[in-house]
């Protein structure tokens, strides 16, 4: 079983689950909460600084409202490690950082100690109207926030010892205003912390549609080609752990400044289109314990 | 550093954080936020069954939220495990039971893989009067919802083999109804999760009083002299994990019905009254790390 089986069995079982956030309907608006777990091992390699983990811990759970068109309120960061010399104040810093960067505040936590660091954000978001992974129609454009291989690119540097620049990229900030806009045009979303075809799959699976995606009109990080010469594409597609949002929007609705079109809606399948050639796209990407 | 030391430093950083749950002002009310972190190595002994796990995790958060007078609204489990044969369903089940019993709602979580056992809830609650650490006035009367000794005496029969009975005792109930109804009523709360000595210190500290404690009043569980014979106050007062509300209360309001009063709020200090004699009560307990 790996780390999609078991949401798969969470969702299942918890009827809530299944989006970038649950939801919970509030008097005329929505609440949406969500966690997530880092763990040194998977999530940080050798070079990550403090501020930078305690950055990247709370950016996820804020991707998550960013994802359903919410505005973040609040952030808890749980934490064990073996440690805290100097672990404390810059994971703290970085997570503050990020939290004031979206508009968040964080508001508390709890720390203890294990075997390995791990760090848990929360994060709680208010929408008037969530925009979930369902609501896509056929003849929608798709659409990405930004370009893609951050994390892929960010690792290449980490293993080169491009310690500051690899940092940096870690440090991505959430598509929090993008998706308070996307909130009233967007007919489905999600953030493609997954990977580009996993996401895709799962936003075609809860919209009940197909999507087609154009190889040609993904946008890629400068640098990944240059990293990856010969699987640049194949970085952008199922890497994973990149934080744009991927959404579509009904073609009179769509705006250059929104993000950048790459494919369509169509009524079923999910497709890369490439050197003139349609073939299905392999829901596959990265995934803990794969 | 220990656990408590690690805290302080967080609440000296996070000016929101320092009582059991984060408030947020939130129109006309509250929203109540709470994370809690726990461990194979730490929390759960061997022969502690997959459904007390998520129990046992869910209840400490929705204790938090008892703590403040709030109702408690949903919960998020981010669980991370070596592997996942026969954990997940018992987990679940556990976590939604003790959801449903405080009347909130699973909602969502996250899973992933890791050395070591890890499971971290979430709680959202909501109250209109949060109850917080500080508000205690000298004079006021000192109550407890329940029996000490709780964890004491479960880890006592894990240790034994006596399961069936350590897992009943492991899966608490969180002191929900309690806490809606002492909303009104008291003037400081906390939740007993870090022992009744240090707790007493913390609400003490927060309000700016002294407590006096009568170790006659203190309400053992049934079964923890008997298990402990030599040193079952000694148990009941710094053993920790027990999730009783500890609140202050002025004379006029107090019912019998709201817990039992151990002592009352003088002007500092913190004591504890035994055989005709008042010594301090040593600011110690269980502590992660300590």
């Amino acid at each position: 079983m790996n780390e999609w089986e078991l949401l798969e069995r969470i969702e299942a079982a918890v009827p809530a689950a299944g989006d970038d956030c649950a939801v919970i309907p509030w008097g005329s608006t929505h609440l949406l909460l969500t966690t997530d777990l880092l763990h040194q091992a998977s999530d940080f390699p050798p070079g990550t600084t403090p501020y930078t983990m305690g950055w990247r811990a709370v950016a996820v759970s804020l991707s998550d409202i960013a994802a359903m068109g919410g505005r973040p309120v609040a952030v808890l960061l749980a934490a064990s490690a073996p440690g805290w010399g100097g672990l404390l104040p810059g994971l703290l810093s970085g997570a503050q950082a990020a939290c004031e960067e979206a508009g968040a505040e964080l508001v508390g936590g709890d720390l203890d100690f294990s075997r390995e660091l791990v760090l848990v954000s929360t994060a709680l978001g208010e929408a008037s109207r969530p925009v979930r992974r369902a609501g896509a129609k056929p003849g929608d454009l798709l659409c990405l926030t930004g370009p893609l291989g951050r994390t892929a690119l960010a690792l290449h540097l980490f293993s080169r010892g491009e310690l500051e620049e690899a940092n940096r990229l870690f440090r991505f900030s959430p598509r929090v205003e993008e998706g308070l806009i996307l909130a009233d045009l967007a007919t489905a979303m999600i953030d493609i912390s997954d990977g580009l075809a996993h996401s895709a799959h799962l936003l075609a699976r809860a919209s009940g549609v197909g999507l087609e995606i154009d190889a040609a009109a993904l946008p890629l990080l400068p640098g990944l080609a240059a990293a990856f010469p010969d699987e640049a594409v194949e970085k952008a597609l199922y890497y994973g752990e990149d934080y744009e949002l991927l959404f579509t929007i009904p073609k009179g609705r769509y705006r250059s400044a929104l993000g950048r079109v790459i494919g369509e809606a169509v009524s079923s399948g999910v497709w890369l289109q490439a050197g003139g050639k349609r073939r299905p796209l392999p829901d596959r990407g990265w995934s803990h314990g794969s």
